[in-house]
Formats: C-alpha cells, sequence, structure tokens
C-alpha cells in the first residue's frame, strides 16, 4: 500500500473552506480514493477537548504564547492518532486548517514569530506538512457579505476579534504562499463555490495524475 | 519594591515537598515576607484545567509530545498570571514543581530531549526560571514506606507509571542538579520533616541575608 496524500485548506473565515472540503471529499471518493474529512483544532477526542479550551468564551483566555502551545498540542494528538495513521492506510486525508493557520493567527495576528510557531511544530508533530495547501482567497467585501449571511448566534474567540486582525492573518497566508510556491495552491474563491471547486481540482491535477 | 524571590521544589513522588512548601511558607511569614504559594501542574483557573486533562485517566491519555506541550502551556499561564505578577509586587512564589519536573518526566522519564523541553520553557514562558531550586531526595526504600501511608486511594496517571520511570526520574533530577550547582540545592530528605526543614532554611541563608 502506497502512503496516502495529506491535503490542506486554510484562508480566513469565510471563505469557503467547509464547503469545498466537503466538495473536494465527494470528488476524491468518485474517483476511487479512501478519504478521511478533518479539521483542527480538533479532530481527534482529546483534541477536541482541547478546541474546547481555545474557541471557549469563558474566563479571561489564554497568553499568545499558551494559546500556541494548546493548538500545538491539539495538533500533536490529532496526527498521532488521526493523520498519520490514516495516511500509512493509504487514504487521503483532507483537513479544514492545519499549521499554516497557526502561522497566521498566532503568528501573524498576534506577535509569536514564525520561527517558533515551527519549533512547536517540529516538537509536537515531528513537522508534519501538508503534501498540498490549498490558500482560498476572497475579497474582504465578499467575505464580510457571507459572514453576516451565516446566521451562527455571534462568532467564537478567535473569529470574532477586530477587523485589522483578519486583515494581518489573511496577509500572513499571502505570504506563507509566496514563500513556499511548492507546497501551496492559491485559490480564486470570490466566485461560486463550484468555480472554486474546479480551481482546487486542477492544482490537484498533478497529484492525481500520479495515481 | 525590589522584585521578589521565586523558589521551586522539586523532587520525586513522595519525598515531601508538600510538608517542606508548607514549613517554608510559614518560615518565611514568621519573617515578614510576603509569600504566594502555587503548585504545577495548575496554579491558576486556566492552568489547573490543563492539570485536569493532563492528570485524569479517561481516554488513552496523550502521547509524550502532547504531554509536553500541555504542561508548556499550563506553565506559560500560570507564570504569566501568577508568577511574574507576584514577583513584580515583590511577593516570593514558592511552587510546588516547575519546570525541571517537565525536564525529569517528560524529558528523562519518556525520552523528549531536554533541548526541546528547554524550546517550550522559552517560548511559553520567555525562559523564567526559579532563583533557587530545592531538590529533595530519598532512598526509594523510604519513599516507597511514604507513598504506601498515604491513603489516596490510587495514584493520577503519572504517579502511577512503574518503578523503572522514577528511577529515570530521579536520576534525571541528580543531572540537574550537578550540571546547574548554582541553581539547585540538593535537599536531604530521607530523615523527618524538621530535618529537612533546617535543611532548606541553610540552603535559603544567602537569600534572606541579601534581605
Amino acid at each position: 500500500m502506497i502512503a496516502g496524500k495529506f491535503i490542506a485548506l486554510e484562508g480566513g473565515e469565510g471563505v469557503g473552506k467547509s464547503t469545498q472540503t466537503r466538495l473536494l471529499a465527494d470528488a476524491l471518493r468518485a474517483r476511487g480514493i479512501e478519504v478521511v474529512v478533518t479539521r483542527e483544532p480538533g479532530g481527534t477526542p482529546g483534541a477536541e477537548i482541547i478546541r474546547g479550551l481555545l474557541l471557549g468564551l469563558d474566563g479571561e483566555g489564554w497568553n499568545p504564547r499558551a494559546e500556541a502551545l494548546l493548538f500545538a498540542a491539539a495538533r500533536s494528538d490529532h496526527v498521532e492518532r488521526l493523520i498519520r495513521p490514516a495516511l500509512s492506510r493509504g487514504q487521503w486525508v483532507i483537513c479544514d486548517r492545519f499549521l499554516d493557520s497557526s502561522r497566521a493567527y498566532q503568528g501573524g495576528g498576534s506577535g509569536l514569530s514564525d520561527e517558533d510557531i515551527g519549533e512547536l511544530h517540529r516538537i509536537g508533530s515531528q513537522g508534519l506538512l501538508p503534501d498540498l495547501t490549498l490558500l482560498l482567497e476572497a475579497p474582504p467585501a465578499v467575505v464580510e457579505a457571507r459572514l453576516s449571511a451565516r446566521d451562527t448566534g455571534g462568532s467564537d474567540r478567535i473569529g470574532g476579534r477586530e477587523p485589522a486582525y483578519h486583515a494581518r492573518v489573511a496577509q500572513a497566508f499571502a505570504q506563507f504562499a509566496e514563500s513556499e510556491p511548492a507546497r501551496f495552491a492559491r485559490i480564486d474563491a470570490a466566485g461560486s463555490a463550484d468555480q472554486a471547486h474546479a480551481a482546487v481540482l486542477s492544482a490537484l491535477s498533478p497529484l492525481l495524475s500520479a495515481l
């Protein structure tokens, strides 16, 4: 059995990660590929407990350093218990957010250095990186309209931060994609879900044609 | 106001850390020093929640890397919210276990490198070290007798590991003390609590005479 592929979807809130994750999983399954769909923070029972600590609105919250450590701990459990075992069984793993969200949110947003986020990932998850990272991007006005159409009853602690924070996050994602072009595919997510899905499949064609 | 002093008590289970913490706090207060007594993992509401995740017996437990990250996250919250503010108010902080427990238990016991534990501490707590670390040591037979006299109704996940694990931990603590003699004082805790307390006060005399 050859190892599966690890695909991460990244981008700010409201760019359509969940929709594209679902559409991609369906498309891969239609090709006979065994797919595991997961998300971060979370994905395993232990990591979901940590997710609850991170996103809950109770208490005073966490300082940026503790927050980054908690994300790395959740990711370590997720990688060890779910992602690596699935890949070694030959399954493909599609993950809604992964390391680059930590780099963008805890690093770009809150001031922890990218080197330190990388250290936490090396220590926690032995540096596992996706085979391909799909960065979904849409203009702020498009994202705003989508988010206000969601009936979520209020955002979580991290989603609820101010617009300048989200702008820094989007800029950070774009910089990661520029500095690692082989690992990233930038997906124009400003149009319809079908248009973005077509771009996702096009970005995956090198991986699919290698099957 | 001059900054307070940070004293950590370290050593394996059953060497008398809790008793010596209490006796030391009383002795310092009798000298008019404001003392904050705390413990790890825990010490703040957030860190106590993480302590519950770490020491509870539910679920499959954590892999050694996730465990080390969770300890570092708890310590980050503890340092930021309790220890540094108390020190900057001029209070003395006495902490039952600190970084060296992570080095001995997650490093020496479970195979994470000491460099990686140090990195987590640098990132999470900006590398804060105690002014003095009191390492309480007693022969295994003495510790066994004390532990079996405790009516705890069973040990927690970490305390419950096998004897060889605890031997590695004791050896790791001894090595830390040897390599950083200025930060450590080794306390013979094989005798009575009063005898150990006298040794603790003797080790503190340089800090106390500087007042």
